[in-house]
């Protein structure tokens, strides 16, 4: 039967900082590369082993990713990094403390942008910091300038259909190393949750999703895989 | 112009042990990680940026693709993983200290085994504890019970023909991160270098070879990086 993992990446250093990241490309910090080899420990360790990987082009899901196939003895499997499995780009939010801009834009605008489903924050703006238009690994794309959750699900699920779901519908075991709103696009899929509360939905870091899926790749069960 | 980037795995346990190894999946030591990542280091000194890599399907080599491009900021580029690009299989001397060898079979036996261009060593018996029926990565794969350097070699330059020449081909700076004789494969075919003479070439680890090839992929230059 089909299997999908999800795994959210690891700790990485604005997550520590607590600032806004989205597209900008932040390494794990040691407490993330620990959780990355947790889940790999416990991948093994339940006999739960990915056949095949989808990660996005960000250093910090890629790293998570070979770090917890490291541990579970599988770093031989095909890998297929994508960008369209990458973070909600936020904008011109990124780099900011969440703290710093609630000062500047206020706590209720704020609120509305983490948390409204089709609502994307300030376009990031030319000649910014985090402007990755000479990034090489997005040479050819049409990066976004900022994008609502709503966004990211619209470039998610195709990737999802056109890339992943034939995996799956092969019979291999999938893993996903991604991020928190990339994953939720894929939840919302296979657990049909609403708009409104999918934004309620958190992903936690470094621990395994395992969803059981039938031929149709419907969902029969999902769980973490820490509570088998 | 097309451009290939050969770089050998950096020390594993059983080089530091001097076993031979050949097709049993050893991790790096910890100096094999340092040269992996001094690797990377050089490629982003000289610029010399891959766009592609190519690996084999063991840890050693893969870990090594991984360390070098994260230390070159490349670990998005594409990455496939091989086992073409497997070392040579050393068949029944698998595992065996290399003095061991000698006290059992001679040293002239060792010297043709390890020198000779077409004799393999004695295949790997059923039974032995080095044994990789089971190993999951070579499912559906005839694994090779032994070979020679001709043998290795007519298995590696039929992918590089097919999987590797394209990507060339399309003007893509291509690394490949794998073995001793999997690489001395690549270098007799590039360089033309004759039977008698490949056996002598060594190709040192975590030491990154540079192809500059013209449009029809004949080697223009070829020099290690360190040098330039």
């Amino acid at each position: 039967m089909p299997r999908l993992i999800l795994v959210r990446h690891g700790q990485s250093q604005w997550n520590l900082e607590n600032r806004f990241t989205g597209w900008w490309d932040v390494d794990l910090t040691e407490k993330g590369e620990g959780e990355a080899r947790a889940a790999g420990a416990l991948l093994k360790e339940k006999g739960i082993l990915p056949t095949v990987a989808f990660t996005s082009v960000q250093t910090r899901a890629i790293r998570t990713l070979h770090l917890a196939l490291e541990t579970a003895g599988r770093v031989w499997i095909p890998e297929y990094k994508d960008w369209h499995l990458n973070e909600r780009h936020y904008g011109g939010l990124t780099g900011l403390d969440k703290a710093e801009t609630a000062a500047k834009h206020g706590d209720e605008q704020v609120k509305i942008w983490r948390r409204s489903f089709d609502v994307p924050p300030p376009v990031l703006e030319d000649g910014s910091e985090f402007d990755l238009k000479q990034d090489a690994r997005y040479a050819g794309i049409d990066i976004p300038s900022t994008e609502s959750l709503k966004l990211t699900i619209e470039r998610v699920l195709p990737y999802y259909e056109s890339a992943i779901a034939p995996q799956l519908a092969k019979g291999e075991t999938v893993i996903v190393a991604a991020h928190g709103n990339s994953l939720r696009a894929l939840v919302k899929h296979l657990s049909n949750i609403s708009d409104a509360d999918i934004l309620n939905l958190e992903i936690p870091t470094g621990q395994p999703i395992v969803y059981e899926l039938d031929d149709n790749l419907n969902a029969l069960e999902r769980y973490y895989l820490s509570e088998r």
